[in-house]
């Protein structure tokens, strides 16, 4: 059966595993001096237009990371009050940079300029957390997206205060897939100064990627990746995946997939009275409120998050393998329950 | 051409592989609530007699996680001056833990309770980092080995202070494979409080443990692990590698080919009078000294480490998949230089 | 001129400079072995019920040490938005602990059960920073004041979680001295388990003390701060300080005048019609909101912040050696520049 | 009675003293907006020739900033295994900036470019903490000096491996009075990055300074202070005590004093046959074996430390106060327990 409670309770796909098998080859050299690594840096630097990128375990490592390079211990990083950094990361991100977290209130996991302007105050000022990096997740925890323009005006609003802009890119392909945009359109065509990469959630086993767009910010990155424990030793494996995901453009067709069977699902839905979509549906995730007694016997069969526990507002999420028929079986049994 | 440079230049078991397709079934819950990885904690438990266990990435990740879950910021860890933790990290053990190491020269690559007592002084004094915990390496970095009796004594030192004791075990099966023990005898028989179990030095992809023997160490192990970014989504994949790893003691007889090849190794080279052999070989490690140009010619053909800048003494590494006819093309080789 | 921006740009007390002349006699242990510190432990034992305390040099570092004993790196502090921790520390309570924040928005600076409870939940999930400890300032950042109930309240709802309360008190004498209590009834009698005491904002040199109600939390609060930079050495000119200051009650009866000013401030303030006092004058803190114009002149006599750059409000603060004139010849200054 | 165990068991000298009392007018600014701070950064800059200062509480917090402005967390900061950094600050260097100390044995204490070589090594190895710094104390923790020659070559290798020279100068009055430098020579003349000035050990009551030599360093140091929580608010009384402490040079003078009673201890136990001077007495330490019943009836009545436990040696600090009879008195002491 599957899952919709995470893109991450689904396994991995084949050519993935394929690439795996095939990089099994032989002896090589551990922790990036390998053919692979060369090869993915070679890539994500055609593709995306980066100064430099890196390989990590997984998003967490990759935010972490992001941010440690682009800040100071003294710094703030303004995110919006829903972003995986603030919620899903147990404090990593204060742990290991020593900065605090600024976070905005929004009704749909995005920033704007004017949610953000409003924390833009106290540089100078010895006793205040210096903002440096403002970090906004594409698509949003809540699935939805970022225009480039919006993205755009928020790297202006950055840079024009001597800040970042961070990426959580945990689902970049989902919103290149949705959207058709390159991803140096998404990325350093929008002023973007890191990215974090993910693949894990699209289909790979492990595996995800940082992504630098300014120079000066690489020359740290392989000592900060190496103490903040995301070194992979037979790293190779770890690009053998990623090389696979971007071969083909692979990892825009599992995205496309995940969210045509979210707006499948979101279809489905629509036509449940007892059902209401509390999200634009952009990517692959459906955020819904739906009767209390069916959402907990729903809970006994499948497993998801109730994403607000005051609302009862539920995340549902599809991943690169959720076919039509998944999302029917799980409709119908919503539609069913209602029914009762 | 295999490499003497490191036991994680060479690639993944075949059993793993297959164990890691055979993992690729279906959707199941991430982070751990997965069938794969609660066999692999009953399986740890029973082999080791540990209270707890967790999964992690990489051997960087177990050794800081076993160290932050031992110790309070305030506190110093004793290791040898060749210790992982101290050479090999970049500062992460210090990084995460806010921890000072505090360093013994050794020949070997062992602690002794003689060399650690000179350590063990200014507890309650408050300028004094309070030292907390033991930590050795089994084997060690050198190839050496502890003897259970050694083993105890250091853990008998540690508890009558009121610390702990921690065994790096990047390669304790070798240690195993050299020693005939069982699992449990080399850890909770010996008294170690925590342990970091390699996998990926062994014929792994990704994955290594760290297991716990205490109960009251155990409750905010899963809290630390995340913070540290060693949590792993798709965790059924690092889980199902160890299962297939334990299963028919698959690591046990990996270690024992390597451990073989090393001997074998060390045996080729004393037959060269030129090459000296400078610690014992016990486990998968050959450490010698060689002519500097016979080194270097070397090094143009084979990747390996100049352990020591100013004695010229290298470090050769077998691997599980290291062969008899490896070891002869490679002692051939460093042979013929030696001739001319 | 006596300013109105903090009570901190006043001098010392002359009591407090005649303590430290006394305490200059000859030489004596350092580090908190000495007989100053010895009675100050005593005395705070005695009038606040604490398990134990130490000296500190200032209020971040009494603010960070309490939380710094109160958690583990995983945990997260709640605290308003407006708290000192939050706005004040440039993201110290971070750094040295590593905890997330957990801000709740106020009118008036206070948490309430109410505005806490949404913050307690995902204990036990991972991904989630454990909620550890409540963190009020008793006065508030906006100088009101909680009830012993309410303070109770808070307490009890922290200790229903296993969590702590922490009381900033960087003006806890201010809040004595507006109520009556006596200090045990405002930090143990309310459950308190940590509570900075504040000194400098009130006629100290420099010196604070942190006391902690729970015997098991004691045994690292000393190499916590010695490793925070926050242990002095030549300790008997800091505890002097404080014990003069507790000395026949004097830290009330000099809060009692910052009080009476402030309220005679307020008294003042409330005769003009331009000005808005926008929170209720409760201890030594006034805050209002008044005509731009009118503000930026008297910025440029007077030195005080703008608590809130959007609606313009100030923050006033009175000292323990403000005096009637001095209220009198600034609300004189206000009052001329309104009628301009 | 006059100890010898540390020269903060002094008091404050009258001028300190006086200053304080003087700086206690009216209102000012605080955080270092004041007068005081302003002239202390002036004349520091004219002295020592510096980029910038910072006033902070204590040796730990000067010592503990200067290395989190010079480092980035996956630093190594090189330092002698007797440096205070090493020995008495409970882990705050490890703790704060997340380095790594690389210690080097010595018989006095100091540093040697010979001595630290070999620690320069694995500079662009991921693995490996970077080598960032040379930290020296002058005078050293065993009251030994540098010459100016020692200090550029130690400073002149830090920069041709692109790192900085940190220079602890808890004492370093003692250091400029022992040898007659200027405190520019031995500091900016001798190439030092970044210095950490001493005043409580020399007739203070609370206050140093942290000397930066850089421009490029100095934009971060106000929010690592404060972040550091080493930000005094009624700052003009640290500052006042600086001001006074250079005026006149009596820091100069207050050093030449310890000095010479030094000296003085130092000529008394040279005439008792049972006690070994031990180092070069250049300061105000005396560093001396004596018979074990001898020390330990002495430590009854007098405090001071064992330096180490194992040969039991002792050391003896004299303060700005120390007089000749003190010494007298000290030595006839140990002269009869000599002689019983």
């Amino acid at each position: 059966m599957k899952s919709f409670g995470s893109d991450n309770h689904s396994g991995v796909h084949p050519s993935i595993l394929a690439a795996l098998a095939a990089a099994n080859e032989g002896h090589c050299p551990a922790y990036g001096d390998d053919p692979h690594t060369e090869r993915l840096k070679a890539e994500l630097k055609r593709r995306f237009g980066c100064a430099d990128s890196c390989v990590v375990f997984n998003g967490t490592g990759a935010n972490v990371l992001a941010l440690k390079v682009l800040t100071d211990s003294w710094n703030a990083v303004i995110c919006a009050a829903t972003a995986h950094i603030q919620v899903d990361e147990c404090g990593a991100p204060e742990k290991h940079t020593g900065c605090k977290l600024l976070t905005v209130e929004t009704p749909d996991g995005k920033l704007t300029p004017e949610r953000v302007r409003p924390l833009l105050h106290g540089f100078g000022f010895q006793h205040h957390a210096q903002p440096r990096v403002i970090s906004i997740s594409q698509p949003t925890e809540l699935g939805t997206l970022y225009t480039l323009e919006e993205m755009r005006a928020l790297a202006g609003l950055a840079h024009a205060h001597g800040m970042y802009l961070h990426v959580d890119g945990a689902r970049l392909a989902n919103a290149l897939a949705a959207t058709g945009c390159t991803p140096e359109e998404m990325t350093r065509g929008c002023g973007a100064d890191a990215v974090s990469l993910g693949g894990t959630k699209n289909g790979l086993m492990v595996g995800e990627a940082v992504l630098f767009f300014r120079e000066e910010l690489c020359g740290a990155v392989m000592y900060e990746r190496k103490q903040m424990t995301q070194l992979a030793s037979k790293m190779r494996f770890v690009s053998a995946q990623l090389n696979a995901y971007l071969e083909g453009d692979l990892y825009i067709r599992l995205a496309e997939r995940s969210n045509r069977a979210a707006a499948y699902l979101a279809e489905r839905l629509e036509r449940i009275p007892q059902v209401r979509i509390t999200q634009p549906v952009q990517t692959n995730a459906v955020f819904a409120v739906l009767p209390a007694a069916v959402r907990e016997r729903l809970m006994r069969e499948y497993c998801f998050y109730i994403w607000n526990e005051e609302t009862g507002e539920v995340r549902w999420m599809t991943s690169f393998d959720t076919e039509r028929v998944d999302v029917d079986a799980f409709a119908d049994r919503i539609e069913a329950l209602c029914r009762e």
